[in-house]
């Protein structure tokens, strides 16, 4: 409890004073003003996150955070609880979506086991911070406790706190790292809708989706199932680890806390979608600043997405119809929002090129 | 004229059994069906265009196209026409936004003089196409005499064949190559609007933006200037060539002989923004099969662009608030295109990874 409080009370907003500069300076290259739309807004914003007039991004970091949900006895997932352990697995062994676009992204992915209910023993390249072994079916009482909730944030934090560290040993002392998050876990849109649901106070049914593909049977059972589980655990809308601790997970958990221990390190994080949005909308209720460090890349298929990105004042990047996770749609966001920092560190002004920037009309 | 009519009779739809074939790859990699959205629909008319279950992409280049424009007489752009001279030489020494995306994406920058109103002499670097020295101010008569309009069309698709064939010396016999349009011509939305109206059937008002920048004053003299064009030179929709010639650029011819020759030699083109889907908008009315080779790459600000982009039944894969050309946009989107072919060929299949792909409901 003690780093969460740390870590909240180290969080602070974005200075304006640095997106101002470096409009300046983007408006002094060979392009006519603003005419590279959103890249340049990455650009400022990235400016403005390190607090430098010329940052860097020399790493890309993905975390993936994997985590079973006792709330699949209910019937609300199209694929058997076991696949969450296969796929770290194939996580493991590189053959994952997230593997491949990470690659194409340049970035590192660390899977991370928060609550897989499997023993996964001594395997390599696996981080473990489990904190459940799966949570407790939710529709009958809280899924995680207190300590619970409050600890796998704290892996999170921990995490960023660790790879932001590493990082500024580079000489400068500052971070140049890029972090993404990303989920693993059967069932976790259901969770997931049930965060939106409280925190961004809708109507169940209209955050619930079908995930990976249910029935319209499964999804009357899935808004059922959180319906329910918010009248049985009556999470408390204004305590944000209440509302994690009684119908979120362990994955979601530690998504919240990488996003607070990137803001808390002024490190730029690219959001997922819908599960890390979830997680990243916790992070938001306990410390709203920290929407200046986030990137929300693209909009998910998922209904309820769109409620929770608004709650934090968030535009995605793309819109590719991805649903997903794993990382999946932030890999692919760091390719664009990398693409308007290099535009910003690499372009010539209008001087060095010997352009006129004379304006007619 | 011998050329492009070849060039137009070689060019053949893809064969949807391709796609097909494509479709039960991606649907036994380990991912949930379609959770992939876009990502999986670029890979399967990958292998469709390819005609290849595993094709490759080991070449990205992307070609910009540089003229001028007489009908910057009449005020309608925000910066004078000696800016596309400075411009080409930007281009060359690589400090434009073109030559940083395109490094970002891993693509060679191919600078074609169509048209500039500038004796560049011996430049290394540049490859001179030049049809002619600026258009004529199409207010007054012609843009270009049709067998000029036919030449900026023919060395677009000499382009296109040159690197296509050296691409097919790599043993497979097969182009492993993904080009890109691109476009560099003060004026050159005015241009492209006059053929979005005519080729659409659209009001000149509805297809006339603000290009780099312009005042309502001077939006009121573009439309003008297009309607007024229109009128004098009679265009006749039937014809592209002529509509090309009387109302449009050198560049823009040279986009749509690239497009031509990209189809008919089986390479898939990546359409960069406004001034660029006109050019493709040319080459889809002199064969509407061209549109199965084509990604659009973004959605621009420039009004107009989705009317172009309806009529050739393309959805753009960005929307970044992009209005710059150049073939930003076509570098940006080729990332996320390569991205789909990578999860088709690189992912793990349920079988290789050991993942469960039982569904329950």
């Amino acid at each position: 409890m003690k780093l969460l409080k740390t870590t909240i009370e180290k969080i602070k907003p974005i200075d304006p004073k640095w997106r101002q500069a470096a409009a300046e300076r983007l408006d002094s290259l060979t392009k006519p003003p603003g005419s590279l739309g959103r890249l340049e807004e990455f650009a400022g914003r990235l400016v403005a996150i390190a607090g430098d007039p010329m940052p860097e991004i020399t790493r890309k970091v993905i975390f993936t955070f994997a985590g079973d949900h006792g709330v699949i006895e209910e019937g609300v997932s199209v694929y058997p609880g076991e696949v969450t352990a296969q796929m770290v697995r194939n996580f493991l062994r590189g053959g994952a979506a997230i593997n491949v676009l990470a690659r194409h992204a340049g970035a590192k992915v660390v899977v991370v086991d928060m609550g897989v209910r499997h023993d996964f023993g001594k395997i390599k390249g696996l981080v473990s911070a489990k904190v459940v072994s799966g949570t407790g079916n939710f529709t009958r009482g809280p899924a995680m406790t207190r300590a619970e909730a409050i600890r796998s944030i704290e892996a999170g934090i921990r995490l960023a706190a660790r790879f932001a560290k590493n990082d500024a040993k580079n000489g400068s002392g500052k971070s140049k790292s890029l972090f993404g998050t990303g989920d693993m876990g059967i069932g976790n849109t259901t969770p997931s809708s049930a965060i939106a649901a409280v925190l961004t106070g809708s109507e169940v049914a209209r955050v619930t989706g079908r995930g990976t593909g249910i029935s319209d049977e499964a999804l009357g059972r899935k808004i059922e199932a959180i319906e329910k589980a918010i009248r049985v655990n009556a999470p408390d809308a204004g305590d944000p680890v209440d509302v994690l601790s009684k119908v979120g997970g362990a994955e979601i958990g530690g998504i919240a806390g990488l996003v607070l221990g990137a803001a808390a390190n002024r490190v730029p994080v690219v959001i997922d979608g819908f599960i890390s949005t979830a997680g990243a909308l916790i992070a938001h209720a306990l410390q709203p600043w920290t929407s200046d460090y986030m990137f929300a890349s693209h909009k998910s298929v998922e209904t309820g997405h769109r409620a929770m990105l608004e709650r934090m004042g968030l535009v995605p990047i793309l819109d590719l119809d991805l649903r997903l996770g794993e990382g999946t749609g932030a890999a692919l966001a760091m390719g664009l929002i990398t693409a308007g920092l290099k535009i910003y560190r690499e372009m010539a002004t209008f001087g060095e090129a010997g352009v006129s920037d004379e304006v007619l009309n």
